[in-house]
């Protein structure tokens, strides 16, 4: 070992053999740990709307994390392809790795199409189990409003048919029955959408009002 | 749209389309984020120095969050087995979990076993890409002094044959050849093993002296 152990009081130390208890955590982040979890159609708005959101939490002093297709895709679920099993286990591991945000005390975002309610319910159930809050936000886009969007062109991939099991094309969305909210981008910027989603954490107590 | 939504004054909301700047949440959490990566023989002591040290961390202002057997193993790894194939997907998702908890901010801790040198550079590699800190720590308990405390008894039903493939036993541990760290538990109590990693993080400036 070397000096600098000494350097520490190692006395103030107490010794653990568990997990920090999630009172202390949250007294220490000063929120409560949870998942937003943003399903709707592909172009529908979900990352805009998780972005300026965690952006917005951050200036506030909450610790928050959007996990998007961009740091999972890549990473952990680079093994996965897009069978009907391996987009399940895509879902099943994006539930699973909110749950383990949402315990460490932060405001977990996750923004992937997730189209399949059992998906979203097993992910929900993992929540509730555990004792954490998981806010399902559907955001509401017409399918043409999307498509008008496309920014990447897969609308019009998915019509000429160089994509198939497109969501939205020839792939179902299953709608939720019962969101926590239900957001229309047609009808609101993604400004009052995160102020939207923000007066709901307070309403509820995750966060405080500032 | 609820009428919640005008409470907020979404005017002061900026629109945004991608993650938070890494210097931004390393700003609001006072800490440089990065993975404690523990590495030791079945009970050599790596979980109480990893939970030892998460206490402290929390007890000073550092969000830290340890990821163990229980919060993996029965979540996002319940898929996988004991073959060679299950045990590296096994560490590789725990490497790419803990570099969204390092990206997210925090000071990530990982306990496993992890016996093999090239798992285990792979995660290091994995952060490094990220431009993240990795810290190996390899608890370097000899195997006598493990099976002597043998808390759940692994050692005995191993050396009776009823479990294969032990780590420590009929199968081999690979120690870290250039780790960060090396405590030698034998010498020193977890609260002594927590002050040093803890000096290490304020001399490599991860976290502020207190």
């Amino acid at each position: 070992m070397e000096k600098r152990m000494t350097i520490i009081k190692a006395t103030n130390i107490t010794w653990h053999q568990g997990h920090v208890e999630r009172a202390r955590r949250e007294g220490l982040l000063r929120q409560r740990g949870c998942t937003l979890w943003f399903t709707g159609l592909p172009s529908s708005g979900k990352s805009t709307a998780a972005f300026t959101l965690e952006h917005e939490l951050i200036r506030q002093g909450h610790p928050a994390y959007v996990l998007d297709g961009d740091n999972i895709r890549h990473g952990l679920n680079k093994n996965l392809g897009f069978s009907a099993e391996d987009r399940e286990e895509n879902i099943r591991r994006i539930g699973e790795v909110a749950r383990l945000f949402a315990d460490a005390g932060l405001i977990a975002m996750t923004s992937f199409i997730s189209p399949y309610r059992k998906d979203r319910d097993h992910a929900r159930q993992l929540h509730v189990e555990a004792g954490l809050g998981f806010i399902e936000i559907f955001i509401d886009t017409p399918v043409e409003i999307c498509e008008e969007r496309d920014p990447k062109g897969l609308y019009k991939k998915a019509r000429r048919g160089e994509i198939k099991g497109f969501t939205g094309v020839d792939d179902p969305y299953e709608a939720p029955l019962h969101p926590e909210m239900v957001i229309r981008t047609a009808e609101s910027s993604p400004a009052e959408t995160a102020a939207a989603i923000l007066g709901y954490l307070q309403e509820h107590g995750y966060v405080n009002a500032m």
